[in-house]
């Protein structure tokens, strides 16, 4: 396969990209003057060491101008955060939604990930071992009581995926001796849904789930 | 206005329906025969005799061959139903989705409508004063303290105007006196849904109806 | 079939309904009151004294006021169209698409539908025997020369069942002697189309009706 | 602006793709192995060199493995394609669009690209000088009567932008003295549109363009 196909199927592998889309791309780019394609090779090159994974909850944040070498993210530096509960997503895009929103005032943990259905080797797609040691220091950390972590919420979509994830989550917490309300998100009737179009899941879900 | 300008107007007013669709409509039955407008005028003149509204959930059901006259319907004559939750909803299509959702087992009742939510008049919109009365009728009837009315789930449209009607009755309920629970619909993710794609209003819901 | 179902059937095979819009109807139809209902009934009931057929072009108009009795549309009434065309529509709604853009000043002819492809009979879908009586009489009748019929536009979907109509049409037109132009309307590419995403067929056309 | 956000900024100007798209390709690549980032940026650095750009037509093709040269393309070099006419189109996609629909067996020419509106320098958007100059070659080059060029076809995007390039193209193309047919791509309908739901442009083109 020559160099170009190759760049095609590489941007097929995109999220949400499909073989037409990625053969635009390739013409893109080669209408793109040597300096464009020198400053974004350059950029995609560094992107590793423009970014550096929080130790703590393992999202990706852009390296702040100062020389000395950050460890924390801005979240889990912040001391006004909420500390008595943990929020585990599968990626980063899923921490910026819920971060967006402002629901959300507590710590996060990011697995780097979700397992798919047959998959035999979930430790491969998510940091599990990592969260489990993370919990059991958060625990150990904090001698004031009153900041304590006491709820993991679980916060994946809503897809078999999702829910085989949070399964696998779910049973690694239990097997772990830890005094910790685990928790999974609402399910039911988003905004601006009408009865008469929902699925049945929802309807059972939000009839479950009736406050 | 001519005949045809209002009957084409009297169809753009079907829900789901505009003026293009309508036009359609009237051409469609322009084409059929005499023998075919017949039948259709003659079972929409009937409409009203086919069915009988159940005097107790007041849904609309067709009525069946026997020549003894109706008044419940087939689920409010279900002896196997559950006594103790009575499902409030706004028509007869959203009993339909829950009904057939099978995730059900209870009562149920056919406000007849929404209130829109710059409404006045609400009780000219909603069979609210019936409710109310049901309800009472409800407790007292039930000598059996185990099949006594124990929940009233309002089960409304996730939209303004199914808030502000869901609002109108749990505000009506409050005001008799009675020993009941209300309960609303779970608002939450809906089954399928992304996190990364979901508003804010549906995180906050999610998180806050997290269990 | 009780007539509550039979009726959802009906509006079930109205232009562009499925089964759960149909439902939607008859609940709409059930809410409504008598005098509605009646009102309904009665303007379906006169919709086929409330409109005449041309006898020329065999489209349907809204019968006006007066008492005379109507036999030909405004439009073949009008003695500022030209005759020397005639543009054969499938049925009234793509009369009065042309007729709204304003594109076309000549005469029209309704067949009242289409032919489906496999379908034996096709004169029993499309009135062809009265549009091959309609043009013989338009040649004899017209002694001045100028305004004699020259082009039969045979104006059809660009779907396979359109197409077979089309052809159906043309068949017929050959097979009378006349001498008269026959034509199509254009294939090609449509307004806002980009050649990027046209389908294989309509670049075949738009690169052989290019001009 | 931090490098994430370059990079974010710089996959948000790919071609349809937004920036919510743009964020979910960075966080993409940054879960990527080095090795990955490393062949993908060298391919998109080698991108001018794995490609040549047809002296003749200016459209892009993938480098042979050949050690000699290319300067024309596969199309270009190919003796049994009709000289007689030169399709120009916008962008390589459009030429791999009527490419692939088999229906054109004639020659290129890439402008590289379409000309705005209100853009008061269309020489800085699509190479029109060397489209006159290859015009003016291939008519010498010739000698031999029946494969000398005949026609050109230019094809634009049936959009405002595209017909404003076509306009450009078209007048220099009368400004300089030959004896050549100019066409444009047939305006109509499109395969598979019904006249009920076609804008009043398309009928006018359809009904001028009839045939």
């Amino acid at each position: 396969m020559d160099s170009i196909h190759k760049l095609q199927e590489i941007f097929a592998n995109f999220p949400g990209i499909g073989p037409r889309q990625a053969r635009r791309f390739v013409y893109y780019l080669m209408n793109k003057s040597p300096s464009f394609l020198n400053e974004f090779t350059k950029l995609v090159s560094e992107i590793k060491k423009s970014v550096f994974e929080c130790e703590n909850c393992h999202r990706f944040s852009a390296v702040a101008d100062s020389h000395a070498k950050q460890t924390k993210c801005n979240i889990c530096s912040d001391i006004n955060r909420d500390d008595t509960t943990l929020l585990v997503v599968a990626r980063d895009a899923d921490l910026d939604a819920i971060e967006s929103s402002g629901a959300y005032k507590g710590r996060y943990f990011v697995l780097g990930g979700s397992v798919p259905i047959l998959d035999k080797e979930p430790q491969r797609r998510i940091r599990l071992e990592t969260l489990l040691k993370h919990i059991s220091d958060s625990e150990n950390s904090n001698e004031e009581n009153s900041r304590a972590l006491k709820e993991i919420i679980i916060s994946m979509n809503s897809t078999p995926e999702g829910d085989h994830t949070a399964d696998i989550v779910r049973d690694a917490l239990r097997r772990i001796k830890m005094d910790l309300k685990i928790t999974v998100l609402g399910r039911g009737i988003s905004t601006g849904a009408e009865l008469e179009y929902l699925d049945k899941d929802t309807i059972q879900n939000a009839l479950q789930n009736r406050h």
